[in-house]
């Protein structure tokens, strides 16, 4: 068995906590001495233990002498937990196989120099772009302190989201629906403008079997018009945020209600939403919004991931409406491009996941 | 080895040869006595000998006390050639296995009768459903006597077909726009309306590598707005066929083109135009039109397959067309609803093919 081989271990309990952890990012880790893995954890929620922790408490006195795979750089200060370098050297590791070095600047390579002061063998890079992608919201977030944007989209097999008369309900089926329930589950906030509340009065929760997490619900209104008696304003099942370019004086009656926070920018625009939700610990936001502001994200080209569901169902219509409206592209040479990712029948529905292409 | 190992094969040669054999349906035969493949054939071309003929030919005289596999009931009529059911009688064929009868009124079971009648043992049925998707093209218009309809789109991953100037070249990547040669290679016959040829001046010829079967160019065109330069109308390349409502008065400078018909229709309806194709022994039609001549088809309910790119990149715009546009349905109850039958990357696009959901 090679390095790979326990990295790709290491990797997959990373992907098992990946959405509960922020904001923290998930790791995975693997002890394993003479091709026997003595000891695995994953990081499971912030404020409870690194994944390193876990898997040398299950290897205990057998750790010396052994290796330790790690998805990510082990962490050199005293946050929440005491630093796990001085950990992996306490307990008289050998050698340490890191994916990645962590971007956080608080670490930023200094784990890994710990660990080689020590004498320990340190091996750094293996399954690097895996481990990246398991951590691309922490990635992002840590980069450039705006939140990882997944758009999500359900429309038919000719692109429409609703006859022309309004109604989806619905286009996609229930495999497809609980899907986006577990993207809900991941997300720190999700994101819809004033117009779908008006329309149709979500709750934006999390609706899986056996729980889920509820994220920060953020409404774009920037006239203030989300009527007093919906659903994100008064069922209490989680934080409503609501970005307004509205002044104080209209702010009142919206702050009487519980778990409502109105946040008044000077311009409504996506980008300055995004540093406001960054400055506000949200690493990642599953945008969930009509044509109108799907558009404002594009044209701001501040999207990370795409996840749509295709149904197999034709609308058509010249008037209905698309995922993504706004103005658009008016030349081809300007449109985003992508790289698909992933594709997957979910009952009887498409599913197509896509990110922005590399720049290389 | 069972029935389903080689009537598999014998449906393996029929596809090798789908879509050359208009108007008769593609088919394949093969001949085997003691587990050994004694002979196989496919119909490749009108005129030309059938499956059978050619299985039995290659078989020689083992062919006596042999199992024939063909994925068609065998002919009883006299047509371009003799019947293939008295072939089998002649050439000592102990048992037949059919995949389905012929619906064409001329056999219709009489294949069958005749083989039972001289004592060959015949088992019926065996991979019916894979045999009447060979043959969707030939069973639909022997049926109904109007062509299958397959509605080809390029769409961006947000279902735009061009930006909101009419940019879109290119959606899709080489590989894909390949792939769409085949198709016409495969069709009888391609339709636009005058619109598109009006705003891209297309040749709708076959350009594969190693040439092709040019499809007859229809050309839907109400009022007879066809610029007279374009190439559909001078090229030369294939037959147009133009219909329209505008009287006899307005023919005559499309007449004076080599190989361009007019057909004239009090309305101009996809109905109409589906039922005089069918009188003309068109089977096949590949619609390439716009939103517009998209939404009628749509709107008759008259399409029996669609083949959709999906490209890698963000288009948006409001404003910008879709694959399907017309009036549309007004309620989600409405929809036609479909089956997504393949799904598979061709370079870096998605294609997606379904087909209307059938009635059970």
């Amino acid at each position: 068995m090679n390095d790979e081989h326990y990295m790709q271990i290491a990797l997959n309990l990373a992907r098992t906590a990946a959405g509960q952890t922020s904001p923290n990012p998930p790791v995975g880790s693997v002890v394993v001495k003479d091709g026997e893995i003595l000891g695995m954890g994953a990081h499971l929620r912030a404020g409870e233990p690194h994944a390193e922790v876990h898997a040398l408490n299950m290897a205990g006195d057998n750790a010396e002498g052994a290796t330790i795979f790690v998805t990510l750089e082990p962490c050199s200060h005293y946050g929440k937990t005491p630093p796990c370098a001085d950990l992996i050297i306490e307990r008289g590791i050998r050698r340490a196989v890191v994916a990645v070095t962590d971007p956080n600047e608080k670490v930023a390579g200094r784990g890994i120099e710990k660990l080689r002061k020590a004498g320990i063998e340190v091996e750094l890079g293996v399954m690097q772009k895996d481990a990246e992608a398991v951590n691309a919201v922490f990635f992002h977030y840590t980069r450039t302190k705006t939140p990882y944007v997944t758009m999500k989209s359900a429309v038919s097999f000719d692109g429409k989201t609703a006859t022309r008369t309004g109604d989806s309900k619905w286009i996609t089926g229930e495999a497809a629906r609980l899907d986006v329930h577990q993207y809900r589950h991941k997300h720190d906030a999700i994101l819809v403008g004033a117009g779908t509340v008006i329309a149709d009065n979500p709750s934006l929760t999390t609706r899986i079997p056996h729980g889920g997490k509820n994220p920060i619900r953020i409404v774009l209104d920037r006239k203030l018009r989300t009527p007093l008696d919906t659903k994100v304003l008064n069922d209490g099942q989680a934080e409503t945020w609501i970005f307004t370019e509205a002044g104080e004086q209209d702010h009142a009656p919206y702050l009487e209600k519980e778990q409502v926070t109105v946040i008044q920018l000077d311009q409504l625009t996506v980008e300055h939403v995004l540093q406001e939700l960054g400055k506000r610990n949200v690493m990642s936001l599953f945008v969930e919004g009509g044509a109108t502001v799907n558009g404002s994200f594009l044209e701001s080209r501040r999207i990370n991931q795409l996840v749509t569901y295709m149904a197999p169902k034709l609308i058509g219509g010249k008037l209905s409406p698309t995922s993504i409206g706004g103005e658009g592209f008016a030349s081809m040479a300007e449109t985003l491009s992508l790289e698909i990712t992933q594709v997957e029948m979910i009952g009887s529905d498409l599913k197509i996941v896509a990110e922005p292409g590399k720049d290389d």
